[in-house]
């Protein structure tokens, strides 16, 4: 696309290869890393660098990490007695600026997904269940994503954890804080009626 | 975000200062290049620090380049006769790529826009008055883009340049290939029959 310069091109064609991001936003992308000056294009360099220099998983949880154990598995004051079940690093992120959650995390890499070959081998199950062995843990929230394969890995790992006596939770699905409810899609509202609460 | 690993939420607020980057984008982004492989991800910085070491700009078409002139301008199989006066870089790309021209660029680097104070001197205007002085030149197109900023530049330009006697063109406006007539606002419309053809 860029005839003119051929760096830009490669750029481009580079910046393409990354997961969501088509020709045309990879060629808008190379052209604004080109506007920026000298000085900042140098540090997206270096930061790229150091994070595939530094950064690599907790042992513990499998968040990605700087350290081993992770910030958030090594944090004192953090609640040992609750694990979050997410698929990946940014679920965990997520969850974890949201107010309400202090325990820890645990992500599984992934979600059961039969048609895509994913298996429960796939995943970091055997792992988690180490975790529970321990026996510190007294609470598992299920925070898979409310589709139809993370809802199947939720039953999944539901299935595998309750009988060790754990108590085994599922994070709510109803309507998001904001929306509308003529807009909303009848399984949504059929979740929000299941798990309506006294006022 | 990635409280787990300072140098990622550095890499995401770096890519959230790029224009047209939100700060969720900016997030998945940063996790993309953390799952490149070490390889992939050195890649990557080499070419965002060679854009910024090779790439300038074109001293005759003002589009960048790594050669001065640029690779277009230098090409002597381009019709030198015809001039295509174009916004950005991306809007010449865009054109090149495009089949039917083989004639030269001009990148204004902007748009006459008096709200955000941009007039005829924060433009190449004089630069482009100077490629024509030359007295190569036989034909102007206008390509700025078709809203009202891109109109009002071309506007401009066209009374400047029309006195001396050069045809002075405008891309068509109509509708797009593809598109339904059903759909497209009544400007387009006013447009597409204004601009009509013999058959």
């Amino acid at each position: 696309m860029f005839k003119s310069a051929e760096s830009v091109e490669r750029l481009a064609n580079r910046l393409a290869r990354l997961p969501g991001i088509g020709r045309k936003s990879a060629a808008r992308l190379a052209f604004h890393i080109l506007k920026l000056t000298k000085e900042e294009a140098f540090e997206l360099a270096d930061i790229i660098r150091e994070v595939k220099e530094k950064v690599g998983f907790c042992s513990v949880c499998n968040n990605i990490s700087e350290s081993d154990p992770c910030r958030i598995c090594a944090d004192p004051e953090r609640d040992k007695t609750v694990i979050c079940v997410v698929e990946e690093t940014s679920d965990a992120a997520a969850l974890d600026k949201a107010e309400g959650f202090n325990g820890m995390f645990h992500i599984l890499g992934g979600r059961l997904s039969p048609l895509d070959g994913i298996g429960p081998d796939d995943l970091k199950i055997q792992e988690l269940l180490d975790r529970l062995q321990a026996g510190e843990v007294k609470e598992l929230i299920l925070a898979t994503n409310p589709n139809v394969e993370g809802e199947a890995t939720a039953i999944y790992l539901s299935k595998l954890f309750k009988p060790m006596g754990l108590k085994v939770t599922r994070i709510a699905r109803g309507l998001p804080v904001g929306s509308d409810l003529e807009y909303a899609d009848s399984i949504t509202l059929t979740r929000a009626l299941e798990g309506r609460q006294e006022f």
